[in-house]
């Protein structure tokens, strides 16, 4: 499955986890398990997981990245968006989750979110889920 | 399978590489192979992969994560901890080691490390086999 | 499958989607599905999913994270390598990618890169594939 998130913000981290957990329940029955592979296909975008409860985790996060990879450093890569590739792989581009009886294993306070590095844009998250 | 890691200080990796070796060996058949998923249900520590043979490789890592994301620097969520929210999602809440012959396939100098970013704390590390 | 590279500078981020591609075609049919998951067995090198169409990305990414993590910073570890282990965890020894009717299953601009921080060396990656 394909989930489609609009972005905001040039770094963003937009909270994905009621759509992945519901596109897991429509591929593996409630008493299944195995896991499922989250996977961004673009290069300046990642995926994490990370607080869910208090929206001032992911705006910190957001703006540490943002400072600890300038926008501006004297890149060589034309298109000016260096710092976001760099962001995209200190984050990475996948994270692998368990499933059980059907639903995610996430812990108490984790969400799953969709990291924006290079936004406003149009963006895509693969949901692949296997079948124990 | 569920590990428990007590930590000690705020920032420490502690090496879980034999009690994960003991859970797959006690999941799978010293003749099966597979992967197994390392996964920790915490928003403020993370697990990685690094050397086990010298302790002051994990120390460094540990230092230079604290110099890259400082304990103070104007964060908004009140609880005090972005720092390690941060860490969390820079070093990253899973890894997966393939298992052959019922064991994990690791490097000679690696070892499988949990990272805590904001301790002391008694913690978990999901450990998920899966047969080929 | 365990793939051999060459690295010629400390710091590289080298380009292996095509000997990726070539091992995935070579373990499954051009039907089947499945995932792929490629694991860095040394503790100073890394996997990274980014772009490939424009090497000016690469040196952008290798330049960056030699910024970040200086060569020297007063590290306990008496071989001198520190801040290649310390990349190593930032970018993390393995990566999942799905496979498709036999390929991998790459975004447009994505490629595969093994990520050396103390070379230059011969190294290894594995490329272990999972059939659905």
């Amino acid at each position: 499955m394909i989930l489609t998130v609009k972005t905001t913000r040039r770094t963003q981290l937009v909270d994905i986890t009621s759509e992945v957990q519901q596109a897991v329940a429509s591929a593996v029955s409630p008493k299944e398990g195995g896991w499922c592979l989250l996977y961004v296909p673009h290069t300046t975008a990642a995926v994490t997981i990370n607080e869910s409860a208090d929206p001032a985790v992911r705006a910190d996060i957001a703006d540490a990245l943002d400072r600890l990879i300038p926008w501006e450093a004297g890149y060589r890569h034309l298109e000016g968006n260096s710092a976001a590739h760099i962001k995209s792989t200190l984050v990475g581009a996948s994270e692998t989750v368990a499933i059980e009886k059907g639903r995610l294993v996430l812990g108490t306070w984790q969400g799953i979110f969709f990291c924006e590095f290079d936004g406003p844009r149009t963006r895509k998250i693969h949901v692949h889920v296997y079948g124990k």
